[in-house]
């Protein structure tokens, strides 16, 4: 992987670059410190594969994967106000280090950040994908609204629960891949195969996400184990659960979800899954997702070596235990 | 000012048709709430403007048009929350009609629809008139930040406030006018001159905000007399006579800033302001920027007829005594 190492290297060599003015503090300081906060940067990797497997070059590539970063933080330091978050990969949240009003002006301005970022690169292709971050962004407000009427919504299909996660999640990873690609040269069929690619591993690690909090081996940072039973978060998981349950099985499910407890939820939940083989419904529906993905990759016509690191390094993630 | 309100017809027409989804219901609902609660449409007005100086037809600035006045409400909405504003032009606030959450995610995807409709133009000039509103909408952050430091800062000098008003509300102004201009064909000097005619005028136009505040013969909907004294707000006026009050003067002046009272002190600060002749001053530099605004203007060269038209306009709104 030595080769994707030179690529992450060269992104966060150029975020580094990033200039920000000093003032005013309260507007430009919450960006420096959400950006310093680190994360896996994949979206912008993302962004510099796709671009990589059609063009030798990804100088074009840089500013924009600067922009899907900056946008996808932005996004994370609004989602962190809605959802009254304390902590952020182990840091304190802005809206809690500063205040809601400075959480809001400052994503306002990571967002316009974003944008300008995207707009350096070669002038033919700035129309594209533009149309192409604006669905995705518009998108991603989508999923985070049905997320949030999902918290109180009691009928919630495992349809539009893959939908949600679609549009909150996956979308952005398959529209990093695209913005790449188009930017590299790639015609719209090419583009569209990566974008396929990475809608539907995309939906494939969320699903994971929603398996490793119940059976993961080692925990995350700051998640806690069974996490999303203990919150009664409508994950694949608790609505496939609900959905096949039946008399009495049905009945305790119900009443564990009520429960304030933690580790004795968790263990009665889990139980619950085990009896209705709900670990392995999860997977099958995962690897549907990520086989169809994977199929299209498999058309991209561009340089195999650099399709073939794609491709590991999804594999990579579908294989984490945590 | 029949022309103008041709203009103003076809954009209100344009704006009618804008089609949202209608699911997330309370991500897409509150903005057609936010639009059809009007405005003056005064940033559309002049983007149409600047583009019909430079050329026949205004047909390509449609929909910018739109996409500037979506960025406008969206700065509202946003602004309204970090205010905790209950009204905005006589109806509900969004985050007071639903919620603070609401008010987020639905100002964040208006400012993405803002984006979708300046787009829609032609392909030259995207980049350009891209690069111009992303700059003016990070200067509108600023400009906010600027005026929720201002609240709590003890030390306001003069050329910081007139610095404020021009990021928080003229800067706008002025880049509807030149992305108009652009659109429209003007060449890059041209288009500047429109710039800063609309910049200064912008300007003016929110000191005589400050003036009328105080010295307005009937008053705004929603607005009360002397509200800015009352909430001891830092106009130009009150920067202006703390600056020049001595004494006694100063003394009293300071004793009624943390007065509660509300229709005593307004007199007495008005009655402080008239001794030390601020509302000449304050004119005078109203003036003074709309002048240099103008003698911009008259370098354009354009369309006489409507370069007269957007004079005229302006005027009237010098002469506005509400």
């Amino acid at each position: 992987m030595k080769q994707l190492q030179g690529l992450q290297e060269r992104f966060e060599k150029a975020l580094e670059a990033l200039e920000l003015p000093s003032e005013p503090k309260f507007l430009y300081e919450p960006i420096s410190y959400t950006l310093s906060n680190g994360g896996k940067r994949m979206r912008p990797l993302l962004v510099l594969l796709g671009c990589r497997i059609f063009n030798e070059s990804v100088n074009e590539a840089i500013h924009p994967a600067i922009g899907v970063e900056l946008f996808h933080n932005f996004t994370l330091l609004h989602d962190d106000i809605m959802d009254k978050a304390p902590l952020r990969r182990g840091m304190k949240t802005v809206h809690e280090k500063w205040n809601n009003h400075v959480a809001i002006l400052s994503g306002d301005a990571m967002f316009i950040k974003a944008y300008q970022e995207l707009l350096q690169t070669r002038l033919d292709v700035i129309p594209s994908i533009l149309t192409e971050f604006n669905k995705t962004a518009l998108e991603i407000c989508e999923g985070q609204q049905m997320d949030m009427d999902f918290e109180t919504s009691e009928d919630v299909s495992i349809d539009s629960y893959l939908k949600m996660i679609s549009l909150k999640t996956a979308v952005l990873l398959a529209a990093s891949l695209k913005i790449g690609a188009t930017i590299g040269g790639a015609n719209r069929s090419q583009a569209q195969l990566l974008y396929d690619f990475g809608l539907n591993a995309g939906i494939a690690f969320q699903l994971q996400d929603d398996i490793l909090d119940v059976y993961g081996e080692s925990q995350k940072v700051g998640k806690q184990k069974g996490g999303d039973i203990i919150s009664s978060k409508k994950t694949f998981l608790l609505l496939k659960a609900m959905e096949l349950a039946r008399g009495e099985e049905a009945e305790s499910l119900k009443k564990w979800l009520a429960s304030e407890s933690e580790s004795e939820k968790v263990k009665a939940v889990t139980e619950i899954y085990s009896q209705l083989g709900i670990r392995k419904l999860a997977e099958d529906r995962m690897w549907e997702f990520y086989n169809k993905g994977v199929s299209s990759l498999n058309q991209v016509e561009g340089d195999e070596e650099w399709i073939g690191r794609l491709r590991t390094f999804s594999e990579k993630l579908m294989h984490r235990e945590s």
